[in-house]
């Protein structure tokens, strides 16, 4: 019986602008990683935690710890978990660091277990994290961490919508933290009918876009009215990051997640790199450092990495 | 050179629930025909309305009267035309009588003309007839009916979805005229948040099911929120007859455009036949009598049927 299993999972582009709570991608590059161990008892804690962020809770409002105390409870256990946690996404990136550690903690967990638990129930764990974290249940940052790629995640349904390989995401991250909840906040007026149809039809064409590969489509579609201009002002030197990209040939940006981190997507890698640095100097100009991952759209999955 | 062309264009489906103003699929059975010839001078008249209506406008309010002005300005025409309706589609039934005619008229007039112009220019003009009857502009009628079958039209771009030939979609009509401008007043109210994510998740779903035949994504995607709730209070008997199809074994059911015909998807015509008639009995039940139609999901596209 192993003793130990350790798992990583990536940071993901959350909403992907006009797919506001069901739709994310992940990215290659530093995710996070959680060990799981058993320990006597049925309580769950937080041993260690290392990498990009000292300041988490350690107790239930701890991501990893609630997708554990939900998975614990679902199978009945009669003991519990002790769990190092190494943080390779920053807090408050709006690259999806807390779905990411929810994620790891119960892949980690099924393999130790060897409970070969489907993706639909790891989803449903993964989500009683995400839970305590956003204030909200949404899976498009938990979907895309447990299938890889892009994914939509709606009615419980888990969909990978197939991308082209070539396709690329560029992610500049300001440093500056936002809270998903405060960025919640701003979302809390009504929303007029014809944003509602604009979104709803451009989330439907992004969709096809990928799945044919017809950037035409894609640039139609990435074009958010309903969540961005509402959260855009919270950001720092958005509309210049934004004009950057575009100006450099992206698909479409917007901003990933709740933010501060703005993707935009490219056709290839030539076209990305060149985006990324346009998008860096943006963010400078607006006085604010930043750094950048290059990914392809099609990014990896969450995965057990270790068992002992 | 011909000297009279005439097209038909079917009834169609708006809407589909959760695709409003963007989704919309075709019907087998009685449509609208138009018959085109040029005339000496500018005008555009309407020489004979014929069919299932006898007071529609003959004027620049005509559909097809402005859909034939806006391809006239357009390719610069020095004649006009006169036109003979057949109506096969009843007006304010929910099922796109209007884009019927609209499509109809600039077909048969691309025929008459041999311009041979491509569906997204029939389109942008079938578009502005329908903009004189709705009082919007939204291609979730003219769309399907150029292309035929299941169609996304948002954004200027027109998709086919696909959908497995065997499924049915069965329309229950009850006679009761709804006017697409009163059932659109009811939708002034803002839009909460959650019913937006809902709606835009359950489109992508929805589309994704019919692409891979998936039964238990369409279940799940075909319940509108956002639309049916506020326009259902306008068609007596609405509940009753949405239980009846979904107890009969419907993947979902809803208003068809504004109302007040009923629609609902099944997976085979066996199915459709048993839920057509439990339709028709629960109007029956709500003092309504009303007619049926079981159409493949698939429906026909717009033609020219005579070039003389």
């Amino acid at each position: 019986m192993a003793t130990a299993a350790t798992a990583s999972a990536p940071a993901c582009v959350g909403n992907v602008g006009v797919g506001f709570d069901v739709l994310g991608h992940t990215l290659e590059g530093p995710g996070d990683r959680v060990c799981v161990r058993r320990v006597a008892g049925r309580t769950i804690r937080v041993e260690a935690i290392r990498g990009v962020v000292g300041e988490l809770p350690r107790d239930a409002d701890n991501t990893a710890v609630a997708a554990l105390t939900s998975l614990r409870d679902a199978l009945g256990l009669d003991h519990g978990f002790a769990l190092e946690i190494d943080k390779g996404i920053p807090l408050g990136s709006g690259l999806a660091g807390s779905a990411a550690s929810a994620v790891a903690a119960v892949i980690a967990a099924d393999a130790l277990l060897g409970t070969q638990l489907p993706p639909a129930v790891l989803f449903a764990h993964a989500l009683a994290g995400e839970r305590v974290a956003s204030g909200g249940a949404n899976g498009d940052n938990i979907g895309p961490s447990l299938l890889g790629g892009l994914v939509l995640a709606a009615e419980g349904h888990l969909l990978r919508v197939p991308v082209p390989a070539a396709w690329r995401c560029v992610v500049a991250r300001p440093h500056l933290a936002l809270l998903t909840r405060d960025a919640r906040a701003v979302l809390t007026a009504p929303f007029a009918l014809s944003d509602v149809v604009a979104q709803c039809g451009r989330l439907a064409l992004l969709l096809a876009g990928c799945a044919c590969g017809d950037v035409a489509l894609v640039r139609s579609a990435l074009r958010d009215v309903l969540i961005e201009p509402r959260r855009a002002p919270l950001v720092p030197g958005f509309a210049a990051v934004k004009a950057a990209a575009l100006e450099s040939g992206a698909l479409g940006a917007s901003l990933s997640g709740a933010g501060p981190s703005v993707f935009a997507w490219y056709e290839g890698a030539a076209d990305a790199a060149r985006g990324a640095e346009a998008m860096q100097a943006a963010f400078a100009g607006a006085g604010l450092p930043s750094d950048l991952r290059v990914s392809p759209i099609n990014g990896p999955a969450a995965a057990v990495i270790a068992l002992d």
